[in-house]
């Protein structure tokens, strides 16, 4: 599903000509990787494309049987072992959608629900198995009932409605995209006693205010709408009914009715064509500024009973549906016990060229490239593994079932997954375990930007120092471009939340993983999710020629050689331990922030200076008070930061040192010491109201969705004031670090002969 | 004109019980007080606006003369001394306006350029008299050509078109308000080669984006367009013609061709609905971020030779008009020669009910209570000077050929000027000399809010902390904030810049001036100088019940009547020597910034940087380098800071030791040395460009407008890159600092006695 590329986010990274006697103890093959490159075909991709695309690919879609079929073949020409293993998992499906405004300015009215072709893509005229607007995982129903307008319906806009007296007890709520995951608003909608939702595309966003619509530029028209799952990832991800194992054909399943991650009221997603006469119906009181998008309207809350009334009405077919992950596998030659897994997904909403597609084609590339490297008498060191998988948009099903299913195997096998999904024209962005940050820089250095020639890593590096000049105010830019402008040091890779086929292997298993892609100049955001995302809009407007298809396949191809052939370890453990004592710094202020507040709240309050500083003509009530923050005791956190940085220290140079000439078996003691290195972040327990995540470093925020949180299990406790649980996850998180230094002082150890 | 009101921007102030000792210095007299306040009457005040604002206000209006004929007659029926001052003052009125779009999607067009009445507002239907689309002192002519969208018309606009390759050359340009003062955007515009100007209100700043519009709302319509002056106030403000000296009948004019002031290009101010016409025709690269509003469209920045073209044509009639300053006094008993001025503004757009009027019968209510106390025994010891001013919209012409006509007398003997203008429902905001920082912090604690009845002091108190406790990260709302927090601490008044008339006497004339007004919560901006600032939307939306216009009476009639009786002087230098020290800080790190952007453009310059950064399919190019930014040399003003934080501490304590007890003589000497303190920070030279501008620590930016720029002449330079300017004015206004110090150390040689 990968969310919009995000680049100037999620950064990445260089290897620089000073790190040479680093890159030296493992060092990459030339000549074996300029003959991967000429084997990358950015042309042949775009015909892949164009094929898989040509008709909707949801999962249980025909075309997304041929696909699979189709790349099975590929695998099987190219020379990998393949065979498709499917899954049954459970997929809703629409067989009833529809939402009217009953009541109010402009009734009756009956939202559209369907995208229509536009001129010039024909793709888009492929109506056949595409499915109207809906969103996977909602709860079915009907109601009639008052709307409201939550903003983005985010926690902070429902205190926002209830300072000014507005409930949605017993209401519809309209929302818009962003700002948090779109699974977020149904859910908080739904806790806030909402008897249904509907999700709307502010043209602010996506749509007329950034560009032209498509098909003059690549927004979203107004008829446009994002599907997506809204299935309650935060809780876990995968099929809902085989929480944490797989949904094998006989698998035993939960009750619908009782999984936790599916919603139980109805929930729509509409255009802002529909939004507007929705919104212009609705009264009350004129919205807060943070509310307004930009629809030629005045934007208010509405809520009255005397207001505007929708129906919404959404009946699924909740059949079972086959999710068929395509597996291939390429031997190692001496250790083929040892896995390189790489991932991308194959499903998508309508005919998703962008999302996933773009990304699928660049992983088959590299797939051919590897194969035919192979069949001239290259042969990996380790097993590689590549997955093309489905059912990954109604909530990273196929992966999950799959992880969930081989996890031991995977656990004492895999050392690396790394994925990729949607891609476009611009910027790398790379996200994963920081311990694989030196080498990710490695590898950036030695790929050319399609554009511009230079290193896929030197045009980051500009683009991240130019944006710290352009943003003389923004800290987080300024820090950035510190870091661009100086030569000698690596761009930091991003953590990772969710959004796309890691999330099993990295926040489940403990799997180091990698997440890569190229994006933020192709404008993909327009159609994203859309019956717009085809393979016309792909090549006119996110990747003219696929030139960034080739490039991801350079990276990740690389990435895959580099570590299937690797002598030595090609972590750095330092950029490990710096990056976590940076979160901590972080977590530090964050709780002083928190008691700061509360503080100020207090004093506040008790001097009544909220309804003194109000506009009396627009009553609201005080905020809550908030419950005293104390003072928490960081120290095993401390403690365990520094242990890290002292064992990591140790490591990074007794592999320096010793690392070159070490022996065969102890090479491979080494290995299997540091395989399972990543797993030593789990912790049974997982983190608070959901098990299923058990990496106390990484996991996606129960209120941003995609977005990461770092050591989650503190920040979040702190953020959402559950003080006893921030102790008791200083005292977890710091085991874990505690965990991991060990595993890197017995990894030394073997360095050092022991 | 006084732009919209900022309340959260101009902040005030409060007394506190801890600051008795302080106050009773000059103890003011309760007793009297209480009877002015009962002497204030809204709703009267709310009568006269009515019948000041039934017909169209502006300069040589029918309806304006009536006014002043009311006023003077309302004076002398108080038992004022008054009369009818009038100069002959340039002021060109419209004779043909037209707009059209001749080609390109949409033409033939052509623009409204009049503001139709809108139900239910029956001042909106009184046409007569009323004047079309035009902003005051533009260039008169005619052009035909393509047109440009240059965002809101500022430099940093014109680096970000030249870096697309656009130009404005022999060409129109359209810009939306807001970002810096009106009359930039036409003077940039020509001087950038442009051929004409248009100026619209988008309505994301003033239109349906923040209300519903007039008259469902407060908000603009889309019929609704914002009049004004673009005679250039950077250089001067007053009578083109006459710079410097007096508008009289008789005066010497320079020719209108020769005059500075006077734009060569036609320019006119057009509402969002033609606008929106314009705008859409457009094409041309899609504007970047920072240049959309929130019209429903695409914005383009147009440019092409193929695409859109206007015919803008503006003739007007350059006759020299009336302007009537009424002038009403109220002799002192003691020191006649000792004057407190106090004024607002009588002339508006078309009916000016906010602006002016709104402030104009808060000013009356203190002139009618003042005679009353007058009647019944009590008399001013100073001499108190009433000014209803003329012709301040065309550019602050009533009142700055007053004082230019009159400025020795006034140099002479007046001790401060109070001036108001549109007032609103809200907080209180002034701006103003920094040695009355405690004086405003005294009056505001001692009059009650019209809404929550605590003291004025106190509600603003109450917003700046909930600000800055609801925006954690905004560092002003945090520093305000704090200072709101602590109640021993005054609230600061803020730097006063241009756009309303207290110019001449603060800038020109050098003296201690206070510009005093309510809002924030009142909604005006959306009719500001529009024929929709009516009665009815007064009424209804910016100050029901004209009880602000209460407030802004007792809060300006306490300032009159405590310093025109004050037995001791009431100011606290240390106040604006703390306040001059903080503006030290800022200029220097404000050179550290320039310095670093200086060195970062350079280096990124030279290796390519902005090229790789940038999408090459979206060319643009580098920007210019920038000149190496030298060290400055800030000794002198360091130690200019550091001997009047000395001086000031010295008078403070000694005023507070020995002020109680002074004899008669010694008060009158005092005030002597005293009465021509602010004028010390005058120097002949005046700022660089712009000798009218003659304070070295407050004026208006010349690339702002109204908003002030502080110690502006080292201050602008830097921005600007001037650095032998800014060496020549560190040392400039150290001197001023300096000469200031000395005045306060003769002043305190009075008060010990010497």
């Amino acid at each position: 599903m990968a969310s919009q590329l995000r680049p100037a986010a999620l950064v990445c990274a260089a290897a620089l000509a000073a790190l040479a006697p680093a890159a030296a103890l493992s060092a990459p093959d030339a000549a074996l990787e300029t003959k991967f490159d000429g084997l990358i075909d950015p042309a042949e991709m775009g015909g892949w494309m164009k094929t898989m695309s040509a008709e909707p690919i949801h999962v249980g879609a025909p075309h997304n049987r041929r696909n699979a079929e189709m790349t099975l073949a590929q695998f099987r020409s190219w020379g990998w072992d393949a065979r498709i293993e499917t899954f049954w998992v459970l997929y809703p499906t629409p067989k009833e959608v529809a939402l009217e405004l009953v009541e109010g300015r402009g009734a009756p009215f009956r939202a559209t629900l369907s995208e229509a072709p536009v001129p010039g893509d024909e793709s888009s005229s492929r109506t056949r198995d595409q499915l109207p607007a809906y969103v996977a995982f909602q709860g079915d129903g009907e109601a009639t009932a008052p709307l409201v307008y939550v903003n983005y319906g985010m926690p902070a806009d429902y205190e926002a409605l209830e300072r000014l007296g507005v409930s949605v007890k017993g209401k519809i709520v309209i929302a818009r995209y962003g700002a948090g995951w779109r699974g977020l608003k149904p859910k908080l909608a739904q806790d806030h006693g909402a008897v249904g939702a509907i999700i709307y595309s502010d043209p602010r966003d996506d749509g007329y205010a950034v560009d032209d619509p498509y098909p003059k530029g690549a927004a979203r028209p107004p008829q446009g709408f994002q599907r997506g799952s809204v299935a309650d990832m935060t809780l876990f991800p995968g099929d809902p009914t085989t929480p944490g194992y797989g949904s094998t054909k006989d698998a035993r399943r939960v009750a619908r009715e009782d999984s936790p991650t599916i919603l139980k009221i109805p929930t729509l997603p509409i255009g802002y064509g529909d939004a507007q006469v929705l919104l212009a119906s609705l009264d009350g009181p004129v919205a807060p500024a943070s509310f307004r998008g930009s629809l030629p309207i005045t934007y208010h809350v509405g809520g009255g009973d005397g207001g505007a009334r929708v129906r919404l009405k959404v009946a699924s077919d909740w059949s079972l549906k086959p999710a068929h992950n395509v597996i291939a596998t390429l031997k190692g030659r001496e250790r083929p016990d040892e896995w390189v897994v790489r991932g991308n997904h194959r499903d998508g909403w309508v005919f998703g060229a962008t999302d996933p597609i773009s990304g699928h084609v660049a992983m088959m590339g590299e797939a051919k490239a590897l194969g035919a490297l192979a069949k001239t008498g290259w042969r990996p060191k380790r097993t590689i593994v590549y997955a093309s998988w489905d059912a990954e948009e109604p909530m990273l099903l196929g992966s999950t079932e799959w992880a969930e299913t081989h996890a031991a195997e995977l656990k004492a096998k895999a050392l690396v997954y790394i994925n990729s999904d949607s891609n476009g024209r611009g910027f790398l962005s790379v996200g994963g375990s920081h311990a694989l940050q030196r080498f990710v820089n490695q590898v950036a250095a030695d790929v050319a930007d399609p554009q511009t020639g230079v290193s896929v890593r030197d045009r980051l590096r500009a683009a991240l120092a130019v944006a710290a000049a352009e943003q003389p105010g923004n800290t987080r830019a300024a820090a950035l471009g510190r870091i661009a402008a100086d030569p000698t040091r690596d761009l930091p890779i991003e953590a990772l939340g969710s959004g796309s086929d890691y999330s099993a292997f990295l926040q489940n298993l403990g799997l180091a993983s990698l997440n890569v892609g190229f994006g933020g100049e192709g404008e993909s955001g327009g159609v994203y999710h859309s019956a717009y995302d085809t393979y016309e809009h792909h090549s006119r407007f996110v990747d003219p020629g696929h030139a960034y298809a080739g490039a991801l396949a350079r990276v990740t191809g690389r990435m895959v050689i580099r570590l299937a052939d690797a002598e030595v370890p090609v972590q750095r453990y330092g950029d490990f331990a710096d990056t976590v004592a940076g979160y901590l710094d972080e977590v530090k202020r964050l709780a002083d922030g928190k008691r700061e507040e509360a503080a100020a709240r207090t004093r506040l309050l008790a001097i009544g200076a909220y309804r003194l500083a109000d506009d009396p003509t627009i009553p609201r009530s005080d905020p809550a008070p908030l419950p005293a923050s104390p003072q928490l005791d960081f120290a095993p956190l401390d403690g365990a930061v520094a242990r890290l940085r002292t064992s990591a220290a140790a490591f990074d140079q007794a592999l320096a040192a010793k690392g070159p000439g070490l022996a065969p078996a102890r090479r491979k003691a080494l290995d299997a010491v540091l395989l399972r290195q990543e797993q030593r972040l789990l912790r049974d327990r997982g983190l608070p109201f959901r098990p299923w995540y058990r990496n106390m470093i990484y996991a996606p925020g129960r209120f941003t969705g995609y977005g990461a949180k770092t050591l989650p299990g503190v920040r979040e406790a702190i953020e959402e004031r559950r003080f006893e649980d921030a102790r008791a996850y200083i005292v977890l998180t710091a085991e874990a670090l505690n965990d991991y230094a060990a595993g890197l002082d017995a990894a030394t150890a073997v360095l050092n002969g022991g």
